[in-house]
């Protein structure tokens, strides 16, 4: 089950150049071009004529042209040239999906386009801020989207998945503060005097043996995860705001289904000091490293799954995150499923 | 759905030489191999023991012995030795298929043998003509086999999908003239004063801008097609039959469905002058890149149908000879289903 | 269709290090391992918690850690530790299976644990016995484990699958006396005065023309195999039990079914003379290859079972201790499935 009336990450901005792009989201074929004025656009992958991938194709100006027999669609996804006759048959066109380009992302709106709101886009500034320094990557996860939700979310995981650069004692002693609002989740997970992640000690070069740790996020179903996390000198009033005497980190991540056992996972790690120093974006870029020891544990996850189908599941109390967003969404499902006028879905 | 009663091409000649080839025809596993004495043969690729397949077995003589327990085989499907008894079980035996030899390839009977008229193959007599130069090739195909039959009958693809050998702005602006038989299409595309395509524009050595073209064609459902293209200085007679002042080759193609995903294309390119030309020759050879391109365009559709499996299809004008061609071989499919002796089938 | 309690062999003693080993038998996914104590065990291979698989994770004294949370299972499956909270949460626990390590291999009991009664295990006191040489392998194999039963029990196939190694003439004219008892058969091939096998030729150095070769063997359903093997002068006693005229291997075969369609298989081979002869080893070793063969054709006739699915086959003379052999099993399983306390299964 998926949420469709709803921006989900496609695509990094640099990954549309000058051909088209096909990607699978929510089990739906879609190509993704730039047009040659700059705009993304987002079409259905299959000509009409004789289904044909138009991602096989050339972006010509604004418009995309097929490979096979050289129709040409707008960004609108109709069918506004056929080489080989004057007219262009009625009702040739294709499905075209809202999509914007913003904080370094394609986002792109799998439901009712009516409903597209761009203000409901979240707002990742320090992607594009000059005051922040971005790295982040994309990888393709051979799992549910909400076990990649679910591994971002307990963060009780990192003393074991990532031993040597998340992991603490604190985050498996300290239970988060979660608050709930209609469309998102907050957590929080301080954890005063505590043992520091290796890879922020090592970011920091902190020397003292204990600090105050914090490792707060927002999730907004079904797709949006963001951080901000830090280590700073015990007692120095981190956990209120001044981090003066610490760093602090956000991360991101935008989370979007392929189909129901792959996902699309973009992330970013950003920092807003020491922005020039590259020896240290190198040392933070080892949080990549990190992540790809999440795709390796939900990969492993997944297969088990898919041996045993239906079986049972104990809870722990380092659920409560994971349980409260799976029916957070959940109920945003439901709603949408059974809204009066039904959402546009493929 | 297939055709059954009808000539297919198996194999080249040159496929058949000391060990058994095995090969799977309209979903039927088959072990093709040459006897001894130098004939073909076609067995189902099992043998009725314990399901081994023949293909892994030798040749011995005019027979096919397995590689499990030793069980020989005529070239009728009869088991005629088990080597660990005297007496060979009533019943043993393997379903046995038509096969010829014939302009270089091996043609397999899928359907009723009584009905494996020889005289319906097509005539393909300039493979091994002396006055003819023949080259060819084999490709495995991943799509449907009507699929590679649209792309060979519907040459408007040509400007898109082979632009730098066989594309030319002609075939786009000229429809081309139909003829319907009982079981056969005709189909003429004549492009007088029209831009030569760039290989045969390279093959002639041809100077003027313009040249008449032709591209005319032979469709006998379900799998072979025949092609007699070329181009001549404007207004020299070719169209009528004078080719004196152009050249002329003629390109065949034998498409036989191995599953219903997956195909059999055997394909030739003659010519008719300059038989000796080595370097003609590999000029003439770039077709293959050429059919290679179709081949990458079939599988990248046939993706995209099975992603969108019934999805609508708009038709164009240029699409009459491929639809022509789909509604004949479909007559005849329901001919053979409904006939009141129902043809032999697997 | 297994059958659920008995001895299945899962691994060679040497493959539980100190690493956990994922293995899947009768289509159950398991998690081997060695405690440090260094007594094996084995449990179903998915934390009770998210599924994860605990092969994914770590041996931690005589328990092992699920490498996503952190929750610790003893070698009986329970649910010890859960590190981020105090207490274990009712009915935390993982389904255990009885394992037992003897000759060399490590024994696992699919069944009623109550039943495992770990006398029915096969004496292969050779594996490890110091006045034997023994030899041996694993190979994965895609094939049904009845299919890898019927190549081990009927040699007249080595005639034509290992010309070079076990293949003879007497074998295909010598039909085998059977005995069958509750739960085993027992197989005598008694070749007078024959052609002795490229093999055992090669490893006595045997010159004279013919020898008495036996083959001589024990099936206890369902995976257990072994063969008593060799030549002798001819008229010298062997068949009655004197041996020193001549050379005996005793071959094990461990036959594990993995799912349907695949299957584990343990193989040894072992003598009983000149055991410090390391080029004899080698000569000896060949029979590896001569195993591989049967895997090859093995695969073959799988992939042709499954083209041909429910295809009929013909019996020869031959089959005689493989329809024993498969009717022995089937009517095991059959009692197994009707037993009034039904057996545990997966």
């Amino acid at each position: 089950m998926f949420l469709y009336n709803a921006w989900y990450v496609a695509a990094w901005d640099h990954d549309l150049r000058d051909t088209p792009l096909p990607r699978t989201f929510l089990k739906q074929n879609i190509v993704l071009f730039r047009t040659t004025e700059g705009s993304p656009a987002a079409l259905e992958d299959r000509c009409c004529h004789r289904c044909a991938p138009l991602s096989a194709g050339t972006i010509i100006g604004n418009e995309i042209q097929c490979g096979y027999h050289g129709l040409v669609f707008d960004r609108d996804g109709r069918c506004v040239r056929v080489p080989s006759q004057v007219k262009v048959p009625p009702g040739a066109a294709v499905r075209s999906y809202p999509v914007v380009e913003r904080h370094r992302w394609i986002w792109i709106w799998m439901g009712d386009p009516v409903r597209a709101d761009q203000s409901l886009i979240p707002n990742l500034y320090w992607h594009a801020d000059p005051s922040w320094r971005m790295i982040g990557d994309y990888f393709h996860v051979k799992c549910h989207y909400q076990a990649l939700t679910d591994i971002q979310l307990d963060n009780t995981h990192s003393r074991f998945v990532h031993p040597t650069s998340l992991g603490n004692d604190g985050a498996i002693a300290t239970a988060p503060r979660l608050r709930r609002e209609a469309n998102a989740i907050y957590g929080a997970r301080l954890m005063p005097n505590s043992d520091p992640p290796p890879i922020w000690r090592r970011a920091a070069d902190y020397q003292l043996e204990k600090a105050d740790h914090w490792l707060t996020w927002t999730y907004r179903p079904p797709g949006s995860i963001t951080f901000d996390v830090g280590i700073a000198e015990p007692g120095t009033g981190a956990f209120e705001g001044n981090r003066s005497r610490g760093i602090t980190i956000y991360n991101s991540h935008g989370i979007t289904p392929e189909t129901e056992r792959t996902t699309h996972h973009f992330w970013t790690s950003s920092r807003n000091f020491r922005c020039e120093d590259e020896a240290l974006t190198r040392t933070l870029g080892e949080i990549r490293n990190t992540f790809l020891e999440d795709v390796a544990m939900l990969e492993a996850q997944q297969r088990t799954l898919e041996v045993f189908p239906g079986a049972p599941m104990i809870d722990i109390n380092a659920d409560a995150p994971t349980i409260q967003a799976r029916s957070l969404l959940g109920r945003m499902i439901d709603a949408e499923q059974n809204a009066p006028a039904a959402a546009v879905r493929a």
